[in-house]
C-alpha cells in the first residue's frame, strides 16, 4: 500500500483545531479530498502532542480473576448468533446464524459456532456419558470420556457447514444480512479421537458398509455414514470420493479451540465429519453402529435430500460444495466513503483446499483473482483479500471460489437450471452484494442470479 | 495403536452385568487386567444391545439464541484462569494463569487467555479510542479503529509468553500444578495491521532506531522496540536479530481468535510482537511513537531485566527462548491405573519454529523424539505427543523442546550456572514431573534441576 492510498486518518494539527468536532469532521475530509489531501495537508508539518490522555489512562481497572472465564466487551453485544423467528415454529427444532460480518481470521469463537438443533440443545453429564460402538464388529465396546482421552489425539481446523446454508435464497426470500445468507457454516480446531482408531479397536467386519451415530439429545438424530463399498438402499455405489475417502478424516470429537466441546455443540463428545453436511457430524454422541446400508433415516428423507427439476429428490450427497461470501462490504457493514478499503471474505470446499478465488466488483463482468490468506488448509475456512480503491460509485461485489478439484463456485442461474427451485439444501452460488453510492449494501442475489 | 493396547473400554455384555456398579468395576479391570483381558473377554462374543436409552434421549433442551453467545458447559466450571494469592497485594497489578492442563489443540480459548495487567483491565469504548503515531516520522498521524480496519490485514497464530513464566521456580517456590509453573503463556490467532504499513503511511524518518507503544490504561505501560540500527541507551548494538527481526511480523490487533480483543486483552487494539516477552505487545495501545533511542522505562529497568551471576542485570532480553512443558500426565491432571496413553505438550519458540521435542520418562537418563501434530507454526504453540504403556511404576516424565535455530531448551542448572538465582524473567528449563504408582503425579523440579 502506497502512503496516497492512506485515505483514512486525519493529521494531528487538524485534530488540535477540530477536537470538539472532529468525527464530522473527519467524516467531511474523507468523503470530499481521499488520501491525497490528507498527505498534502500532513506534509513537512512538524510532529505535533499526542492526543490528551484519555479518562482510562486514570483509572485503575478490574483486577485479574475478577471474571475467571473471560467475556467480549460490552461494547461487542451486538455480536451473537441470531435466528430468523418466522422460519421454524420453535427454537427447539431451529437454526442460529453465525455473525459472519464480525468475523475476522479463520477461526469462529465456539460462543458465535452457529447452532442447529432438532429437539434441543443438553448439557450432559460427562461423568455418566457412555460411547457404545456396536453391530458388526468383533469386539462391541462401551467407552468412556476418560476412556477415549487416553486414544492418540487427532485434530484438523475444519469448517463444520448446514447443508441449508442459503435455503432461505431458493425462492425468493432475499435476506439483507450476511449472518442470514452464509452464517450457518463455521470453522473451528477440533480434536479428538480418530475413527480409524475406535475401528481397529472394536474390530470392524468387513461385511460393514456403512455407520449411523446417533445423539443422546431430545432428537436422538441419527445419520449414516458410508465406508468402502457402500451402496445405496436400491443397491447403487455411493461415489468413490463419498464411500473411500469421508471416512479417513472422521474424529469422535471432545474438544473445540482448544476447551471442551460446548454444550450446543455436543458435549462431551460428538462427531466430526469434515468437508460433510453438519447434520452427520452427530452431536452428543452416544452410539455408533456399523451396518451393511444406509439407515435411510428420517434425517436422510424428510430432511437432507436435494430436490431437483423433474420433481424427484437425490439423496446422499453429503460433501459441502465449494462455497465463499464476502464479508466485507456485505448488507450488515456498509462503507463509509471513497477510499482504500479492504475487501474481505471466506471461502471453503468440503472436498480439499481452496485453489483460488476470484473477486468483482461490476457485477462479473471483470474478475480478478484474490489473495488467499495463510494458512490455506482443506475442509477449512479459507480467507482472502483483495484491495479495492472505491470511487463512490455504485459496485455490484461477487467472489467465486475453485478448489483443488477444479470445481468452480456455480452461479445461482446454473444451480437451478440443474436443479429446480424445489430445494433447500447445497445452494452454494455466488453472491451479489451491491454498494450504492451512499454507502449502503444490499443483497441482489436475485436480480443477479 | 494396535488392538492389544486398548485397555480402556469393557465389554458391553460386562456392562450389562454390572451395570449398577460400572464405575468401580472398570476402574478394578482396567488395574488388574490391562489390554489383553478386555481383548479376551470380548473376542468371539456377540454383539450386545446398546446401552440402556439415557434421560436426555427423552427431554428437549434449550432452544437456539437462547444463549446469543455461547458459554461453556457448567461440568467444565474448574476449567478456569486462576491467580495465586500471595504472588502479588493486589488483583489490579498481578497476573492470572491459564489452565494448559485443559487445553487441547494449540488454540486457547480467549476466555482462558492469561492475563497480566499493571493497572487493571479497562473497557475502553471503541468508537472513541484513537491511536496516534508520531514522533520521528514525516506525517503524524491520528487513526480511529475504522480506519485501521480499512488497512490491509495481516494475522497470524502466536503465542503470547509473560517473560516471568515459571519465576516462581527460581528460588524454591515449587508449584504442584502446570497451570501455575507455566500459564503464563496463551496461543491466539490475531488479526490487525501491520506496522510496516502504518510505518509507511506516516513515513517513519531514517534516524528512528526505536519506537513505543503505549496503552491507554491507569499503567500507561511503555514498551521500547528496536528498528534497525537500534542501540542501547550505552550505546551498544542491540543483537541483529532482535533489531532486523521483530518490527517486521508486529501488527496492531483488533482481533482475537476470529472476534474482537476481549477487554483484558487491549480491546480495542493491542500492539502484538510475536515471539517477545508478552508485555511488548502493549494493551489498549493509544500511541506509538518513533524514537532514537530506547526509552528506559520503569517496565524496562525495575521490571523485565534479568539478574545475571555477578549480581549485575541485562537488559532488553526480548525474545521468549525455546520452552516446552509435558501437559498430561501433569500434576492437575493425574494417571487413572497402568496402560495405554498418550503423553502431551506443548512447546514454543520466539525465534521461529519447534523443529524437535524429545521426552523421557526415565528423568533424563533416555530420551525419544515425540510426534510433532501440524501444524507446527512459527512463534506459535506445538502440540507434541507420544505413545507411552505406563507400567504403574515410578517414572520421571520430561520434555524437551529445540527451535529451528538449534537452541535446545536448558536444564536449570544450566540456567543457574549462567544467571544465578537473583532473576525472575525467561526460566525456560526443561520441567519433571513425578509420576507415583498411585497415579498422582508431582512437581519434583528442583530435585532433578
Amino acid at each position: 500500500m502506497s502512503e496516497k492510498n492512506i485515505t483514512m486518518p486525519v493529521n494531528i494539527d487538524e485534530q488540535a483545531e477540530a477536537n470538539q468536532t472532529r468525527r464530522s469532521f473527519l467524516r467531511k475530509s474523507v468523503a470530499v479530498a481521499g488520501g491525497a489531501v490528507i498527505a498534502a495537508t500532513a506534509a513537512g508539518r512538524a510532529a505535533a502532542e499526542p492526543l490528551a490522555i484519555p479518562p482510562t489512562n486514570k483509572i485503575l481497572g478490574r483486577g485479574v480473576v475478577s471474571i475467571p472465564y473471560g467475556l467480549p466487551s460490552k461494547f461487542e453485544a451486538h455480536v451473537v448468533r441470531r435466528n430468523v423467528e418466522w422460519l421454524t415454529p420453535d427454537t427447539i427444532a431451529s437454526i442460529s446464524f453465525t455473525p459472519l460480518q464480525d468475523l475476522e481470521g479463520i477461526i469462529t469463537p465456539s460462543g458465535l459456532h452457529f447452532e442447529r438443533h432438532h429437539g434441543g440443545a443438553v448439557d450432559i453429564d460427562p461423568s455418566t456419558h457412555r460411547l457404545v460402538i456396536h453391530g458388526l464388529v468383533e469386539k462391541p465396546m462401551i467407552f468412556t470420556i476418560e476412556d477415549l482421552k487416553r486414544f492418540p489425539q487427532k485434530s484438523g481446523f475444519w469448517f463444520l457447514e448446514c447443508p441449508a446454508n442459503g435455503a432461505m435464497e431458493w425462492n425468493g426470500v432475499q435476506m439483507d444480512s450476511v449472518q442470514f445468507t452464509h452464517g450457518m457454516v463455521s470453522c473451528t480446531e477440533w480434536v479428538g479421537v480418530s475413527l480409524l482408531d475406535l475401528m481397529k479397536a472394536v474390530g470392524v467386519k468387513k461385511e460393514a458398509t456403512w455407520f449411523f451415530g446417533e445423539g443422546a439429545d431430545g432428537a436422538a438424530l441419527q445419520r449414516s455414514v458410508p465406508l468402502p463399498g457402500a451402496k445405496d438402499q436400491f443397491g447403487k455405489p455411493i461415489s468413490d470420493f463419498d464411500a473411500n475417502t469421508i471416512y479417513k478424516d472422521i474424529i469422535v470429537a471432545y474438544a473445540q479451540n482448544g476447551e471442551a466441546l460446548r454444550p450446543e455443540n455436543g458435549y462431551p463428545i460428538r462427531l466430526i465429519v469434515p468437508g460433510c453436511e453438519a447434520n452427520m457430524s452427530v452431536k452428543w454422541l452416544r452410539r455408533i453402529k456399523f451396518v451393511d446400508k444406509p439407515l435411510v433415516t428420517y434425517q436422510e428423507t424428510r430432511h437432507y435430500t436435494d430436490g431437483m427439476k423433474d420433481g424427484r429428490f437425490r439423496q446422499y450427497t453429503l460433501v459441502n460444495e465449494t462455497n465463499s461470501v464476502v464479508t466485507f462490504p456485505c448488507p450488515d457493514k456498509k462503507m463509509s466513503g471513497k477510499g482504500s478499503y479492504e475487501i474481505r471474505g471466506l471461502a471453503w470446499s468440503g472436498r480439499g483446499k481452496v485453489k483460488a478465488v476470484d473477486v468483482s466488483v461490476d457485477g462479473g463482468k471483470t474478475w480478478k483473482e484474490a489473495k488467499l490468506v495463510d494458512p490455506v488448509f482443506s475442509k477449512c475456512f479459507t480467507r482472502f483479500t483483495m484491495p479495492w480503491e472505491w470511487d463512490g460509485k455504485e459496485a455490484l461485489v461477487m467472489s467465486r471460489a475453485m478448489d483443488e478439484t477444479g470445481y468452480v463456485q456455480p452461479t445461482l442461474r446454473q444451480l437451478i437450471d440443474e436443479r429446480g427451485t424445489s430445494g433447500i439444501y447445497h445452494k452454494n452460488s455466488i453472491q451479489t452484494w451491491k454498494v450504492q453510492a451512499n454507502g449502503e449494501v444490499h443483497n441482489v442475489q436475485l436480480r443477479s442470479l
